[in-house]
């Protein structure tokens, strides 16, 4: 199969000009806009990121690049390019054979490598025993304000979340728009201190963001922006994981500057405080708080 | 297994200068030499690419990292970087639970990354169905010489092979050395014209050699070099696959420096001859010729 879909993709993939080598060479050579090199990858399996029985093919190719753009918006860089690895079961997949599904694999990572300037530029396909596998390498480029790392919250940083939590199994997962521009956006706005995505839910990932920064947090329920798809239900806007939205810190200044004059059409709440306590706590209407558990959902 | 996993990670991989963030955030962060940036990606199958029953982990994870230095290697590009991505079936594989399995898969890669300046600097890692599967994307810089492509072959150019063909199924598959020091020192040292590696056998290579480079050659039979573990069987040598020595053609004056003044310890073995017909040619020991098929292992 590998030479037909080399030559193929090597015909369907379009002309960039910082792609200087693309598909079909040992490696690919690209020009790079800095000398600095955000990088990430992701890889996603049949049966434990998506249903390859349900979701079209264009749906699952579009979600493994999505993930690892996600990636870049979390560091707040700008995407440059991507690889991607397929591994394609011999019997095929989503009703397909092995060639049109890698086809149609790519066919769906296109309009969002269009959109985000991330082309394509090299990868590895096999025929293989399955499940179908998906790997994305994604590159780019810190802006000029640097990257954002998880590991810089403050005692007394104001926490937000961009969009909407819970519920992202409906479909979200495969179709939600990485929070790329947004974050870029964010970053030259205002003084960001800790930034990710949420992609195991908020209560798992805000554990993650709080010990890499070794502060706590407390949280606020009634401020927590649920989903329609969550149904209203607190604990699955803490856990339902695949969100892919922005959670980030910044000084209680910095936060106002962000409230008084909204960086249009970023949907943006405040969700809570980080405090210099180790634990998390969720604040609930009545005042009480009892300490949050990382119940994220956790890829098995 | 995956935060215990990245923790024991974060913690056992060196310090290097240029990595600026590691693992642990949502992507890396690295200093390039260049704003050049040559890269690839290689997945490996459990059953097509390594066998787990048979195989260590750590030699399934040299292989993984091996086989992206050698299309670094193949384009004559300075390692820089690796990212890898791996695929744990959940009843662990190589008689190892999950968490141990991923762990010797990386004591595997890591003395490779060492010695060839490619600190791993990042990945994901998740469990699943199985089977085994391993993604590295490698990243790299081009020589003062830029990079070398498998297109530029010419009429009249003379074709070599570095080290020996065939037989590596009998265990070079999985320790050979990547060509990259070779490569640069050959780069250095003359104008090469195309190269690339053998990893598919070099009847399928040249073939793909010469298609992108719009050319036919003349192997002369007698002139191969077949490893010992080939057992002195020409189709051996033309087809096993997995050699990952280097395949490169270049002006006939050229190749001259090379005889008079051969770049120990390099073996090198002059193979034949670019020629201006559509058609590769095999020539046996009388005088006769005849199409040589591309008859290399395709990974099904």
């Amino acid at each position: 199969m590998e030479l037909d879909f080399v030559d193929w993709l090597s015909n369907r993939l379009p002309p960039h000009p910082a792609v200087k080598i693309g598909i079909g060479d040992d490696a690919a050579l690209v020009d790079l806009p800095s000398k600095q090199l955000v990088t990430a990858v992701d890889l996603l399996i049949d049966g434990v990121h998506f249903v390859s029985a349900e979701h079209s093919p264009e749906r699952i190719g579009r979600k493994a690049l999505a993930v690892n753009l996600s990636d870049l918006a979390a560091m707040a860089a700008r995407p440059a390019g991507a690889l991607v690895s397929l591994a394609i079961p011999r019997e095929g997949a989503c009703s397909l054979p092995p060639s049109d599904l890698a086809k149609r694999l790519i066919e769906g990572m296109l309009p969002l490598a269009e959109e985000f300037g991330c082309p394509i530029i090299g990868g590895d396909t096999n025929v293989g025993p399955g499940p179908l596998m998906l790997a994305v390498t994604v590159f780019g480029e810190p802006t000029g304000c640097g990257v954002v790392r998880r590991n810089g919250a403050k005692q007394g940083d104001a926490i937000f979340v961009t969009g909407s939590l819970g519920g992202s199994f409906v479909g979200k997962h495969l179709d939600f728009t990485p929070r790329v521009a947004e974050a870029i956006r964010l970053h030259e706005q205002v003084d960001l201190h800790a930034m990710m995505d949420l992609s195991d839910g908020l209560s798992l990932d805000l554990m993650r963001l709080c010990k890499a920064s070794r502060v706590g947090a407390m949280i606020e329920q009634d401020a927590l922006p649920i989903a329609t798809a969550a149904e209203a239900n607190v604990q699955r806007a803490l856990s339902d994981g695949e969100d892919f939205e922005l959670l980030f810190t910044l000084a209680e200044a910095e936060a106002q500057k962000l409230i008084d004059s909204p960086p249009e059409p970023i949907q943006l709440t405040r969700i809570g405080s980080i405090t210099d306590k180790s634990d998390i706590r969720l604040r609930h209407t009545d005042g009480t708080s009892e300490p949050l558990n990382a119940t994220g959902y956790q890829h098995q």
